[in-house]
């Protein structure tokens, strides 16, 4: 058993008064929970976590995940302790801490790298961006599958220590509260990941008042309930007892822990202590005061780091991680010899690359006026594309048939406890911690997609969003785009959802008109190596355009193209997915009325923005007024293509339950509907 | 007990075929679920449900949801059998059947009432719209909070009959499976909510194969950990035991009941009973006709109805339901005579109106360059509106202290097991489960409101969204509304959130700019009786403006309105919110320049989109083409108001931990940022 001693219980108080000092000068911030969890995170960090802080991206170092991303000044106080070296723009570890005194000193102020919540990119030694809560918890379910799918991809006998490694997490009463850690709980248990450890920060103590007073149920039971292990600590000051949890966590291999540490939000502050005034503001001076004379501490010291608690603390973390980083790299250097293609696989994945030649002779769909739906095609490809790119995986939140996004070929597999190198994840019905689990495997630089019916990207969102701020190339993919999903009606026809996935910053949305605009959909999405990528999907066959009548679909890559001009065009039509055929059809009875038309499609707004404005003109000819803009969703934004005068033909209301053709031609989508809006735009 | 005779086993035979058949003639539809849980649903009605088919309104009916609303067909052949009335537009009970046999044929066709998924409003019967999985579940937690408060604040000493109806709901696998189910889960077992039932269709079928995939958790366990009371019936077609456990369940009233009901999808069908392919399409034409002779049913008959079958089924409901509501219009109308005020707020509520004179003598806040935050401002309309609409109630996902959203007046509460009549409810942090609840308060007809960080209706979005699609005056005030939040960084800066929410159909966005357009802004959200209205409100203090020399604020409730002209304006200034304040401050600036400017302030999108055009045009003059439109947030949507040459300031990025004032002026949001656009706006 672990021995500790006054050296430890001083490191553990300079975390606790970092906290404090660093939310105090910033006048904002959340002291209370570091200053309770720091004992536990003190014990983890010091006597468990294998983690070299010379080299923060080491692929096997544990992993620590903060969900509870509003004690940001725990970790970060651990982070300069631990002298954790700074990781630049390019992802290169440099020489320089990552958060000397001074980053410290500047929490939550502009251009510091200890913004109010962990921003993963930023700041070496955070693993993934937490603040909205319970997203660390699924976030640490995906890193756990990653490392076990790591292992059983790399491992081969003799190389057991290749991807050995263990993920913690801490999180409060908020994670556990919410459904998205309910839902990652469940598949976590379900997959009996061992690998996984979680520590709830139990306070008692919410934003309202005592936790109680919305949060009563038997957590301990729950999670048993989804098979996990589970250990109660009393005490959280008693170091002893958390080192035996950890030890107990580790030693349980078939399922993940649960530790539930009661502790005391705010603990030593006279009169904030157990309750809700420590939670999210400063102690105030006088409180902190008080605070350090309870600890012993030097009252008037601020930002007071005694160098041998430092050093005792750095030494413990860095002589256990070094030490498992030299022999991994020993054990790499015969690996990288003995497995000469997995090696370079693994250094392809390491640096987000992918595969040569992934791309090359991609499949060409020949025309077809009948044409197959998009999330078909979509799922042919991405079965070809997985062939090539071993670490292409995931799955779909209980909808494969629907999505298409099982992996078919013989060696793919189901990721399962007993087959953790299978690449099909059954997420289940849990849209939401998919989400956040892709963002996981991602952190653990795998290249993952999730699938579900694009109106259930609402449950979805919170996730996407970090994906989109942690700038991880997930891939999502989501059928069913429109309200050509017929039959199953408004609560499954999405409207809005376009609209407000355009809205996300960082975020690729792409809805390609037809199986070789999904060829270059998939071209485009995979070659993302700094943000995820959005594709909707028909569940309607959509024709495959004849391209030699037509521009290539390899104008996709530029986010809208003329798809088919006309000399000296009067009207423009523009559209994105399975509305680009609407848009065709009404050409050509524009044609017989002898009305020049082109046609552009536009699959992805993100793309076309990028466009030097030259190219941007000459898709869209700013004289060429006379514009109709279709797509069946909602308007919002179209005004931007449309122009002042243009027409938006677009969704204004919900959809309706009735057969596809019945739907698109009750609210006013055909082609002569088309035609007549470029009429009227020519006063016809 | 029961007895059950050949009579009932017919009539339940008759709801299993008449869901084959429609699935068959659509070509689309969920058989399955309906065909095993058929016996359960007809137990529940013919037995226990106390429901008056004639009076589909009548306030204590039971309520009966289904959660897992592809099931619909269940849904449908109950409400044809039990001949439920027609419910018109107007919300007048008419003599027609809701369901004739004519409407269970154009399942899923235009314009019929039985559309794929069930949806509130359309038919009489179904209590709420339910399709997107989890969502029916807290809804349903939702109505049996209603209950409670209904009864708490309504009933008198001998009047205990007045609200005493129980809530049933049905769910499936993927409805336990999703996040917001088990946030309304854990807050039902919280609340004891003893007068509710849940009765899980245990089936071991999901969409991609057996549930065990991906769903391996003890539910019994889990739902005991949250304070359930937890029955199991082992056979989905032992109608003895099914009413057992109902009866037990209604025999428990200090926790809510699961009953986990193992079934069989598509019981009976020879191949496909059992399997995901009896799931969500028709069984085929074949294997309808071989799974009737199974049941000894007609083989060629299709919508068949034993008028003696759908009379017993019909008899058993309508008696008891007859009877419970006779009994209760006695008890109704002793009530009214002896609690005249009670009974006249209760028509009132019923109704969807308000207490007279609700919104009379709304305070005026005097001019205060200050100011407070709209937050603060709405926390003290909302205490007023509160203590005048005494079933206004709601509360936030734990966040009271920052929303302002707590009901400070004596009379006011805690809603808990101990104190139903209470008027805060705490959420928890259950965002999610939080709007899903306060739809099922509003289909009881309170007017709830809840609350939380403006970044967080991302949690929530699926039920704002059935908020919409069910046209309920949902009261959704969140606050924290840009990227001002400061210190709290880019996880709790809403850049995306207004763009997405206004592309939500039939929700009302509004964005005050001051403490006055917060009175404004309650008036016009109260007044609401069909679709839901989201209040987005700063944290930081504003002005309250001086209406003395700007336009009076009631200008709100047109959505946009001049605030401050200018004679012959040269460049308008649109805003939301709090950048009202730095338009104005920046068209000060362009008058030390001479250059005119008019400021418009723009609370609501889809207000201002209702004026007249005449309106509209006043505001926002054609010929005025110089325009900047301000807005800390994505500027996807406001090229309608900016015009093709105007401009645009917004947030093209994710936001910035800082203060306030550093991370406004680094994103430029400033007077002069504003009135250089202006400017140049104008070539200068």
């Amino acid at each position: 058993m672990e021995e500790f001693t006054d050296l430890d219980r001083l490191a553990i108080t300079t975390i606790r008064t970092l906290a404090m000092d660093a939310v105090q000068k910033a006048n904002s911030g959340h002291p209370g929970a570091p200053m309770g969890l720091a004992p536990a995170a003190y014990v983890l960090w010091s006597r468990f976590l294998t983690y070299d802080p010379d080299d923060p991206l080491w692929p096997n170092r544990d992993r620590f995940v903060l969900s509870n991303g509003h004690a940001s000044m725990l970790l970060y106080a651990l982070i300069h302790l631990a002298g954790i070296r700074h990781v630049d723009d390019q992802g290169r570890v440099t020489e320089e801490p990552a958060l000397p005194l001074e980053q410290i000193q500047a929490f939550r102020q502009l251009g510091s790298r200890t913004p109010g919540h962990p921003e993963y990119h930023l700041t070496a030694g955070v693993e993934t961006t937490t603040g909205p809560l319970g997203q660390g918890v699924a976030n640490a379910v995906g890193m756990a599958i990653a490392q076990r799918w790591l292992a059983a991809h790399f491992t081969r006998p003799g190389f057991e220590g290749l991807f050995d490694h263990h993920i913690y997490a801490f999180c409060g009463d908020g994670c556990l509260m919410e459904g998205v850690a309910a839902e990652a709980v469940s598949l976590a248990g379900h997959l009996r990941l061992g690998n996984l450890t979680l520590l709830y920060d139990d306070n008692h103590i919410t934003i309202d008042g005592p936790t109680e007073l919305a949060f009563t149920e038997d957590v301990a039971a729950r999670f048993r309930a989804c098979h996990w292990h589970v250990l109660r600590v009393a005490d959280g000051n008693d170091l002893q007892a958390i080192a035996e949890a950890f030890h107990e966590a580790r030693r349980v291999r078939d399922r993940p822990t649960l530790i539930c540490l009661r502790t005391h939000i705010g603990y030593g502050a006279p009169h904030k202590q157990d309750t809700h005034a420590a939670h999210g503001e400063p102690l105030g001076a006088e409180e902190v005061r008080l605070t350090k004379r309870f600890y012993g501490w030097p009252e008037d010291a601020q930002f007071l780091v005694p160098p041998e608690a430092a050093h005792h603390f750095r030494q413990l973390l860095a002589r256990r991680g070094a030490q498992a980083r030299q022999l991994w790299h020993a054990l790499w250097e015969r690996y990288r010899h003995q497995f000469p293609e997995l090696a370079e696989q693994l250094l392809l994945l390491l640096q987000r690359r992918l595969p040569p030649h992934w791309d090359r002779d991609l499949p060409a769909f020949p025309p077809d006026p009948k044409g197959l739906a998009t999330r078909d095609s979509s799922g042919q490809v991405l079965n070809l594309l997985a062939q090539r790119i071993p670490w292409l995986l995931g799955g779909s939140a209980d909808l494969n048939p629907s999505t298409k996004t099982f992996l078919k070929f013989p060696e793919a597999g189901v990721f399962t406890a007993a087959s953790p190198q299978g690449r099909n994840i059954h997420f289940g019905v849990r849209e939401h911690a998919m989400a956040a689990i892709l963002n996981g495997l991602a952190l653990s630089h795998l290249r993952p997609y999730g699938s579900s019916f694009l109106v259930f990207t609402d449950y979805c969102r919170p996730a996407i969003r970090l994906s989109a701020l942690m700038h991880l190339p997930v891939l999502y993919i989501f059928t069913h785009d429109s309200i050509a999903v017929g039959e199953d009606g408004p609560t499954h026809q999405p409207v809005e959802h376009l609209a407000a996935l355009r809205a996300i910053p960082n975020l690729l949305v792409i809805r390609p008109c037809d199986a070789n605009e999904v060829v270059e959909a998939y071209r485009v999405a995979l070659a993302q190596t700094h943000r995820p990528v959005l594709l909707a999907l028909t569940r309607q066959a959509v024709p495959t355009l004849d391209r030699s009548r037509l521009a290539p679909a390899s104008g996709l890559a530029r986010g809208a193209y003329v798809l088919r001009d006309a000399p000296d065009p009067r009207v423009l039509l523009i559209a994105s997915g399975s509305e680009v055929h609407l848009c065709l059809a009404a050409a050509e009875l524009l044609d017989r009325e002898n009305i020049p038309a082109r046609v552009v499609s536009m699959p992805s707004w993100e793309l076309f923005e990028e466009q030097p404005r030259d190219y941007r003109d000459a898709v869209l000819p700013p004289h060429l007024t006379a514009r109709v803009c279709v797509e069946m969703a909602s308007p919002l934004g179209w005004e931007r293509y449309a122009g002042p005068t243009g027409a938006i033909l677009a969704m204004r209301s919900f959809g309706a339950s009735a057969p596809l053709k019945d739907v698109t031609r009750h609210f006013g989508f055909t082609p002569e509907a088309v035609a007549a809006a470029a009429k009227a735009q020519l006063g016809g």
